[in-house]
């Protein structure tokens, strides 16, 4: 069994850090960057210009982000919450940024202390500056199923997102995610499907959390949606500290080991993929695991 | 989204205790009993009836069967592996009596020390006695999918151990075993509904272990496939001592929140049993992780 090849983006050094106890020395992340590109991976996002005083971990992702253009085969991203963000980016030479905004008002509001609307409004002019810059935005739109505070995401709040978005006519990529991990099979295979019917010229990106176990059930579903796009994590470290009851990431190693015993092309090396877990895998444990919300 | 109800069997008495590094007292084993009756399980296995000295921890197994089989709401069955282990599990009264075979020879040879053709020369009478004394015989396939010696399973060499089960007229449950945890989902839903249309009258159970990350999605393939019955380990403990490479059953936990999630009844209780799964989880770690094959 067969089918067109997919693009695996590594999270590891951003998504992966953020419930850490303790921050990641900056020879360590360059160890994994090493790592991870002797295996084969090519995107991957290298950290977040956010407040060091709220993450103290990603203090250092303009050198992460130096070392990694600095490698020709690599295609590094940084998530930026706002504009200033954004502007950092830039100014540390970033050819690609993540913006994040949550398609539920609960988590945006957590994550990045306004509503959805501010979020949307500040995210025009960037994208035009983007595109004029020559910077590719990648567009997340995170709890696009379940919410910790909200519950379900209903598919109009996501599209809601990305209508706005695709007006600008510079979107050409976007990342749905389960950011606390408690979508179902079913729920990937629809909003892919609807996303992909009413967005025909966008890239579709799936960003799984592992929390109860179903990443890969859920990444199966959206691939066979159309997605072809997928994010995950080296050892599945990672979690949002603002969505209680987010556990990690699906692991990077899972997401390649499901697609090449499919006979699907990841361009990913097992053995050395694996090598790159080992030392993900030494980065620490999660200061806390949030608690489940009640349900 | 709905769908047809699913029994959850809970084997973490039996495939859940297999690796672990010493035995489980038989008092916390009742524990683990109550707990799991507790949140609804109905079906579960209890024990094994090998050698003790292959297997001490399954020493107390005519004990934990005697507690099970007094408590009304319950339908506990035990492992047998061969006509002695089944003479042994009528004697202490066993309702139900797993009976296993491997579809690959090199698997068989490891867990059962005889060919494939000896294991089914053994089960012809012993089926026929199930069937006399009113004993429900559940047929495991191990290694359906893959097997760390063998490969790749053909369909063929699982239809050759159902053929010759059916032939006694006596067959009415079997359960295919991704023993390794290597399957993905295409390759559940090819056996699953091969199986379905060879075999129409019979019922089927998936007992999936979560190797590779793939459980979950093995499970839904194999639910769309028409199975009905699934297997788990409270905790996700498990794993085969000479299938090297197989890790974790998958999660009870994770199986019931997973149909739970789809609207699809599973009778459990989620609250009810994440506290069996927090007895589960005091059982202790593996004596060893046995290391992957190499691929």
């Amino acid at each position: 069994m067969t089918g067109p090849a997919v693009e695996i983006l590594d999270v590891t050094l951003r998504d992966g850090l953020q419930l850490l106890a303790a921050p990641v020395p900056l020879d360590r992340k360059l160890a994994l960057l090493d790592a991870a590109e002797a295996a084969g991976v090519r995107r991957l996002e290298v950290g977040s210009f956010v407040s060091p005083r709220l993450m103290p971990g990603f203090a250092d992702t303009a050198d992460v982000l130096a070392a990694a253009t600095a490698r020709p085969a690599l295609r590094p991203s940084v998530l930026v919450p706002n504009r200033r963000g954004f502007d950092l980016a830039l100014a540390a030479g970033a050819p690609e940024v993540v913006w994040v905004v949550s398609a539920s008002e609960g988590h945006n509001g957590a994550n990045l202390r306004r509503t959805v609307e501010a979020s949307l409004a500040e995210l025009m002019p960037v994208l035009a500056d983007a595109r004029a810059d020559g910077v590719h935005l990648r567009l997340a739109i995170a709890t696009a199923f379940h919410c910790a505070f909200d519950g379900p995401t209903p598919h109009e709040a996501v599209f809601r997102i990305l209508d706005r978005a695709a007006e600008s006519g510079a979107l050409r990529e976007a990342v749905l995610a389960d950011t606390i991990g408690h979508a179902v099979p079913d729920e990937a295979r629809a909003l892919f499907g609807a996303a992909a019917a009413r967005y025909p010229g966008l890239v579709f990106g799936f960003h799984a959390h592992d929390t109860l176990g179903r990443g890969l059930a859920n990444i199966e579903a959206a691939y066979e949606a159309g997605c072809r796009v997928f994010d995950g994590a080296l050892a599945g470290l990672g979690g949002c500290p603002y969505a209680p009851g987010a556990a990690g990431n699906v692991s990077t190693e899972a997401v390649a080991a499901l697609f090449e015993a499919r006979g699907i092309a990841t361009g990913l090396d097992a053995a050395a993929l694996a090598g790159a877990g080992r030392i993900a895998a030494t980065f620490g444990a999660p200061a806390r695991v949030p608690p489940l919300p009640a349900s």
